[in-house]
């Protein structure tokens, strides 16, 4: 019933046209709507005026798209970010504040590092990272934390697959990569040079939730050769635990963490 | 074709699954999903299998559904809200770190006050914003800002229903809210004891956009009889001319507003 004649279900078509939209693309002609999404124009010109009427698309003065007010708040109010989110963003300010650079908060998903929250300078030259954004696991510091503190199977699974080299400094050996994992979960944080872009560096630190298991992580993205890793840690994992215990984390570290806290 | 044999289109069946979770039900059965989106059981099972082949919405151990996390993504990337929150948080995070109570920006949506983002303690007791939450316009400071700035027009079909009463403060009489919205295009802000929760007062500013309108409301709530008008309405208002200016705007400041510049 919900299958167009094509056979596509209305919820992908639905996927498609909603995805079809990003930071640089907010709003379009529904011409344009229908030539990024792959859909018929005919299909594409019903399905929005579906929307708009619902509010879940708005069209603007000039006549264009865009993503409607009313599905932002359905899906923010509700969304398992929330809590997150919204346990972090003191903490985060808390960050910024002493660090003054981009402060970012990171979940693993989909084999990918997805920004839920990013605070600091918008223009930086330095930062890449962006709210809703992603980057790859093995080209930021978040993600290194994340995968360190995944299961075994999940790293072995991500290690057997290539990885690209974004700059020379990138670990893509699945033997180096192991090393760096190792090193992270015993020091309890991440400190990458340029291992995206040349000129930033990523320090990051796990999040725990209620389980002990790591939710996120929480990163600063500063210039490089300007880390200050011994200063910028502590606060870093100060503030990650301040979020971990807002999430209802009791203070139960795993082993390798609580070494490094000792350590620094 | 996308309807079903109710007539009611996919879409709209897709708001009601998606409109039943929120921030107190951020995870639900099957059954109880059905139950509280008013659809027949066997139609959400179905809706929900697509949904979470998607990645739309997700299963948590427990079994219950939740809003996915690609959903959150593909919304947050490109909501129309990204520009305005992108540009205000910095400035908020000033305004938090002098005045050191919630600070919050609100839109205008639906004949009620929108809130996109909010920063400070999550546990405020004089505080009852929420991020994608909505209160009354006649209710907040913010929405009495965004009321005061609104096309004559909008506002006496505002004025024209039956308002609720919240306090022994709240106006909800048209003359006295059409004197006290003059009041506030006067001084260029709104500072409201009382007027949702007895308890808790709040202060308002505008926020410009490109084209000189009023887009959001910027504001601080404070528990009531600490509101300290003097030192916080300059805090604000500057903070709200930052983000103004972040918009596009060129700072030719209406007249109402210029006037009270001059008299803080």
């Amino acid at each position: 019933m919900a299958n167009s004649s094509s056979g596509e279900s209305i919820i992908r078509r639905l996927v498609r046209l909603v995805g079809s939209f990003d930071d640089v693309h907010l709003t379009m002609s529904v011409a344009t709507l229908a030539r990024r999404s792959g859909l018929p124009v005919t299909t594409t010109y019903r399905l929005v005026d579906e929307l708009l009427a619902e509010g879940l698309m708005e069209r603007d003065a000039s006549g264009e798209v865009r993503i409607g007010t009313r599905l932002w708040e359905l899906v923010s109010r509700s969304s398992p970010m929330l809590g997150l989110r919204e346990a972090a963003l003191p903490f985060m300010e808390d960050v910024q504040s002493v660090v003054q650079h981009s402060t970012t908060l990171g979940i693993l998903d989909s084999d990918e590092v997805l920004y839920i929250e990013r605070i600091g300078s918008r223009d930086s030259l330095v930062d890449i990272t962006k709210v809703a954004g992603r980057l790859p696991v093995h080209g930021t510091s978040s993600g290194l934390v994340l995968l360190a503190y995944s299961e075994p199977a999940y790293q072995d699974l991500f290690l057997s697959r290539p990885l690209a080299r974004f700059t020379d400094d990138t670990l893509t050996h699945p033997t180096d990569l192991r090393r760096h994992l190792a090193h992270i979960r015993q020091r309890g944080f991440a400190s990458m040079p340029g291992i995206i872009v040349p000129e930033s560096s990523g320090i990051a630190v796990p999040v725990f939730g209620r389980a002990n298991t790591v939710v996120a992580a929480l990163s600063v993205v500063v210039p490089r050769n300007e880390e200050n890793v011994a200063a910028r840690v502590p606060v870093l994992m100060t503030s990650a635990r301040g979020i971990s215990r807002a999430l209802g984390w009791r203070g139960e570290l795993k082993g390798a963490v609580r070494q490094s806290n000792g350590s620094i």
